[in-house]
C-alpha cells in the first residue's frame, strides 16, 4: 500500500512488539510502560475486555491483575504498513497465563497503531481479537 | 547459497506467508485463495495427508473441511533463499485446530516455493512436514 | 545501542537460529554442531540445568538425552543488538517435548552472544531463561 518499509523502522517496530512481550511477561512494569504513548488506547472489547484509556491506568491495572501470575506472551509474523510517522501492525500472538489452579491458552491478533516519537517508536493503539481461547489446569 | 536476499523480495515473502496464517484462520477463503498460483501443488502426504493440485479445488477441500472448527496457524523463523522469481521458504509452525469435542496441536515445517508474479509473490508448491501431533479435547 | 543493523548480518543471525532449532528438532546432530562454536558455553543453570562447556561435549549430551523424545523449539521475536562481529541476540522461545508418558511445554528466552566466523556467524553462548515450565502427558 505505502511500498516496502524502510528496515530500519520495520526493525524498529519488531524490536518495540518484542520489548512489549518480554518486559510485560517479566512484569518489568516501569520499562513496559515506557513503549506506549501517554494518551494509548488500549482496546480488548473484541475479546471480553474494555477499552483503556491513557498509559498510567492501563500499566498499573495489568500489573495487579498479573501479580500472582505467570505468563507467556508470544508474537508471530508480522504484517507492518508505514505511512511517514504512523505504521500499521498486524500480529499474530499466542499467551499463557498460569494463576493458581487456572491456566489459559489463547491465540489471535494484536491489530496496532505505532508512531514516531522523539524517542522512538511507541504503541498508540492497540486492539486485541481472538481465535481460540481455552481453559484448562496448569501442568505438574 | 544464493546471497542475502533484497530485503523488498525477503519481507514480501514473509507478509505472503503471515497473511497466509491470517486469512486461512478468518476464514477469509476468497483472500486466503489468491496467496496461491492457480496450479499450485499442496503435499501433506508427509503428515498423512494428500497431495492436492489447483487452487480452486484445494481451497473449496480446507473450507469444507475447517467450517465448523476454530484454528490457528502460526508461523516462525523463516529461511528464505532466492534466485531469482523464485524462492524457497522453510518455516517452522504450529497448529492447534479444534472442533466440537476434538482438538489438535501440531508443530512441524512448510517448505514451500514462492514465486513471482505480476500480482505479487505467491504460493507454488507447499509441503508439510510434521515433528509432533498431538489430540485432545478442548479446553473449557 | 549500536543503531540499527545491517541487514545481511540481521538476516544471517536469524536464519542461525532457525537453523538451530530446525536441526536440534530434526536431530541433525552435525548440522546442528556446525552452528557452535568449537569452544561455546550453554548455560541452562538458570532453569534448573547446567553450564557445558565445548560444542562436542554439549551436542552429545543433548542428542543422549533426546534420543527417545520428539522434540519442537520454535524461537520469536528477535532483539539483536550488533558491535562489530559480535552480537547479542535474545529470543522468545517455546519448546514442546514428548518422551514416552512424559512431556513438556516450557516458554522463556534464550540470551545469545553470537561471533563472526570465517564459515559465518556461529552461537558462542547461550543462555536459557525460563517463564513458565509445565509437565503433563501425550496427546492420543
Amino acid at each position: 500500500m505505502h511500498g516496502t518499509p524502510d528496515f530500519a523502522d520495520w526493525l524498529a517496530i519488531c524490536n518495540l512488539k518484542a520489548a512489549y512481550c518480554r518486559l510485560l511477561d517479566t512484569k518489568d512494569w516501569e520499562g513496559w510502560k515506557a513503549l506506549f504513548t501517554h494518551d494509548c488506547v488500549i482496546d480488548t472489547s473484541a475479546s471480553g475486555g474494555t477499552v483503556e484509556q491513557g498509559r498510567e491506568r492501563f500499566v498499573a491495572m495489568v500489573a495487579r491483575s498479573l501479580a500472582e501470575a505467570k505468563t507467556a506472551h508470544q508474537v508471530h509474523s508480522p504484517q507492518i504498513t508505514l505511512d511517514g510517522d504512523e505504521a500499521q501492525a498486524v500480529w499474530a500472538m499466542q499467551d499463557r497465563v498460569v494463576k493458581g489452579d487456572f491456566a489459559l491458552t489463547g491465540y489471535g491478533h494484536y491489530h496496532e497503531t505505532c508512531v514516531r516519537t522523539p524517542e522512538g517508536w511507541r504503541i498508540a493503539r492497540q486492539t486485541l481479537t481472538r481465535l481460540i481461547v481455552e481453559m484448562d489446569r496448569p501442568g505438574a
